[in-house]
């Protein structure tokens, strides 16, 4: 279910997939969480199936109320990502308004997800060791808690990775298509502010393109250009 | 603990202190995670005896290896703050270099800080709620489920307002100075792509005054000026 959520997180920010369409790559990051929802779901419905059966009480633990927030959220995600961003009929405005809370909802439902999994885990460990008991440290727990941490260190990885500017997919088609439009001169003040470096072509340039690329993100975030 | 962390990440983002001088944020964001620091290792050591006198294992739990991670962490990412950042020595390169990284871990640390506490309330509920256990749902056992909801909803909004780009401390200092400096024609181009929208001067100068803080915020970051 994590490995789902982390590859939907960085089916962007793979360089070997820039050069596909940016509706597949949309297409895929919607398809692996629709997957990843499902399995969300099946499992929940596992639990409850397992507590009944076991005469456990549902939904008393701090792990299930952040879990079942986390699952509405991301449901709640799933929706309005799939109206705003895959349906082809939202405004280009609403777009740009909607991508960074899009991000920003997908990242931190992410790292809420590892919490209640680490949660769950604690849980686990503490009910199921019992001779010997957890607190004795035996190999299982030791394994289980290496396991923990792994998960800690992937969810960073994914989030290092969905965070870098430079790993984002590149905008090329808008770029292409906005450049050639005319030049004002209140452009060009601001613009070099930095020119006066040692090496002034090569950081002209990756300014530049820096700049260009920072501009028509915005654009090519609300992916207007895919579905219309 | 968690509520100075969290002062220490948005210090560089309240209004009202973008008067005060870079040095003064720096010393300020340096010395809460300092007193954030001294209360980690305040309560580990405290953790440490409680376990001892009653005879409990140490580090045998998960919330304690990844709080233990995140301490060692925390310090590491202390001890270069305050070498790279505060200290007058390191060069401006190396400083624009660090700084998304230290953003990153900060933001990292403070994300598995709050992890760690939800495993530490999870442990403390079924460890001290025994009759009636934490899965008959007792008062207390809601209201700490609550408070540990609440937790996340409050690192959730520090993270949110941490990732605002336009909730960044201007560089009104390094914009003045910059900005002067010669043009170049190659910055023209690229500066002006967006400029045929329907409301053209308004997004303009809204577009050069981003690409102006965008430009000079690598060096505002490096805060190369308030040091030396």
């Amino acid at each position: 279910f994590v490995s789902l959520l982390s590859s939907a997180i960085i089916v962007y920010r793979l360089p070997w997939t820039w050069k596909c369409s940016k509706l597949l790559m949309k297409f895929i990051h919607a398809g692996l969480n629709t997957i990843a929802m499902i399995l969300a779901i099946v499992s929940m419905v596992a639990v409850f199936e397992f507590h009944n059966a076991k005469n456990i009480p549902n939904m008393y633990s701090l792990h299930s109320w952040i879990g079942l927030t986390a699952v509405i959220f991301y449901s709640l995600q799933l929706l309005l990502g799939f109206a705003v961003f895959l349906l082809p009929f939202a405004p280009v405005q609403l777009r740009v308004v909607l991508m960074p809370i899009h991000v920003y909802s997908g990242l931190t439902i992410f790292a809420t997800v590892i919490a209640t999994a680490l949660m769950g885990i604690t849980e686990k460990l503490i009910f199921s060791l019992k001779s010997p008991a957890y607190s004795a440290s035996p190999p299982e727990a030791n394994l289980v808690n290496c396991l923990g941490l792994l998960l800690v260190i992937f969810g960073s990885l994914i989030l290092w990775m969905a965070s870098r500017p430079h790993w984002k997919r590149p905008p090329v088609e808008n770029a292409k298509i906005l450049r050639p439009t005319a030049a004002t001169p209140e452009g060009t003040e601001v613009e070099s502010t930095m020119t006066n470096s040692s090496n002034a072509d090569k950081s002209d340039l990756k300014i530049n393109t820096e700049a260009a690329r920072k501009q028509n993100i915005k654009f090519d975030e609300a992916g207007q250009r895919s579905t219309m």
